[in-house]
């Protein structure tokens, strides 16, 4: 449905996944820009899809095995603001893979400013007790293997 | 700020509960005025506390009795715009309490301003299913006598 | 960057306009469901992606003509809950196309599944005072022309 | 409900500006809990309240001294679930005092159990250029002073 690529392109940015979001009023605040707290929004629909496209299906991951993903901690530093109208692209890389655990770096860019970057840390639970849990083995051979280029789903691109 | 109480001073309104609300920038948008989606935001944090004021509780309710409200239809007018700061006063009564359904006519006043004006259908269902159910005897009794102005419990004050 | 199209194929719906919205966590609540409020972002969205799709941009009109569109008014009725992960897809007409505002009719499905239709009323003011203001000649006829599906800009479509 | 009171009988933590909150379905998600997203917009408004408390009034000091606060880093810690109904009780403290910029301290609690901590770096700027400016002498010097517990305003009760 949306756009999906590796990219190497985008400015001072390692390879990545990128996702692009469109800001709406629904993400602005009164003054002219996005509200903060909405990065966070925008970094998590970012990491379902990179999520997605490595194949782990969350609603899939929670009936089969019992197992959530939750958001532990978030660090956002805001760097520039965006408005409405614009394309924010979401750049998305793992920092660390632990056995119940993964931290992101995510990087919020419009063209070549970058608006705000991000680290969060989410964690593996089972679902009942919401107590940690380890990644289910074939999840976390699909997180190493990282987002497949070639099985693009539901997206196409040409942004 | 927060509080509860049986009003005839709130112009152009009719006896009713007031529950008021202050705007914070996440209920802006860059318009610099209140995102009209939020008014049902408003709407319900007003209808929630009716609920409590008449001795309802919602958990309660699921748990003893599998029963749910939900919201099965909105209009809303909007009026006038609210801003940063404002105190929004939410005027909630009662317009049509039928077997498995409340109709809710709600207002929202900035001092005497009119804001908006909200009809809201909620429907109450088994918690399992989601299938229309009768509102349970205890609770349509408790909605009968409406809200009780001498047991304000949490809302009245600084705790 | 989403998809648009000209679809005749959804069941039920005359042709319209309609734009994919995959459901994501921030959408849902502890009903599990998509918090009903959320269907008016949904629509906005899809609003906003139908005059981009007509040739207008709002910021420009708000930059030159002065004038913006806002909401009067929102009438929604739910029929089905969606869920996360879901990708719900938004059809919207024009009803009416006044001097000074527009009626949209908009209808959420999930494939064959009615989830919401929703009847949103926008007026055309003027960006300082708020006043009511004749809908601007060139963007009158922009919106009598409809979405041009050969010109989908940023947009692709697969799904 | 809401209030405001010089808490020391937070368990954990020192002297602070306590602001509870109700949770409604609104700040909720599917996984039954609140998002983690919004305990950013829990700990805004007990800023807020925290700088009204203090005097501090953000709208005149836009409109006199054309600055404004912009949140410039956020890093949030989520320790246990918030869930529909419960009222969470937010503690805030300065933490560091700058030129342009002020560091708090929040804490989010349900009764004894810590459910978040949020370090939040704010800074001044001039609201058209939106570049970083001395706090306004008068505004530092509130700051300094903290929140007056003996002026409690609307804060403090039903109105």
């Amino acid at each position: 449905m949306r756009g999906m690529n590796m990219s190497t392109s985008q400015p001072g940015t390692e390879i990545g996944f990128t996702w692009p979001i469109r800001v709406y009023y629904e993400d602005t605040d009164a003054g002219g820009i996005v509200f903060y707290a909405n990065y966070l929004k925008f970094f998590e629909r970012a990491r379902t899809e990179w999520l997605r496209a490595c194949g782990v299906d969350q609603n899939r991951l929670a009936d089969e095995a019992d197992a959530i993903f939750i958001v532990r901690s978030t660090a956002v530093d805001y760097r520039a603001p965006a408005r409405l109208d614009d394309v924010v692209k979401v750049v998305s890389r793992i920092e660390r893979l632990g056995r119940a655990s993964v931290d992101f770096a995510q990087e919020a860019w419009r063209d070549g400013t970058l608006l705000a970057t991000g680290s969060i840390r989410v964690g593996c639970v089972d679902r009942i007790a919401l107590r940690p849990a380890a990644i289910p083995p074939p999840v976390l051979a699909a997180l190493r293997r990282g987002p497949n280029v070639n099985d693009r789903g539901l997206s196409t691109d040409n942004d």
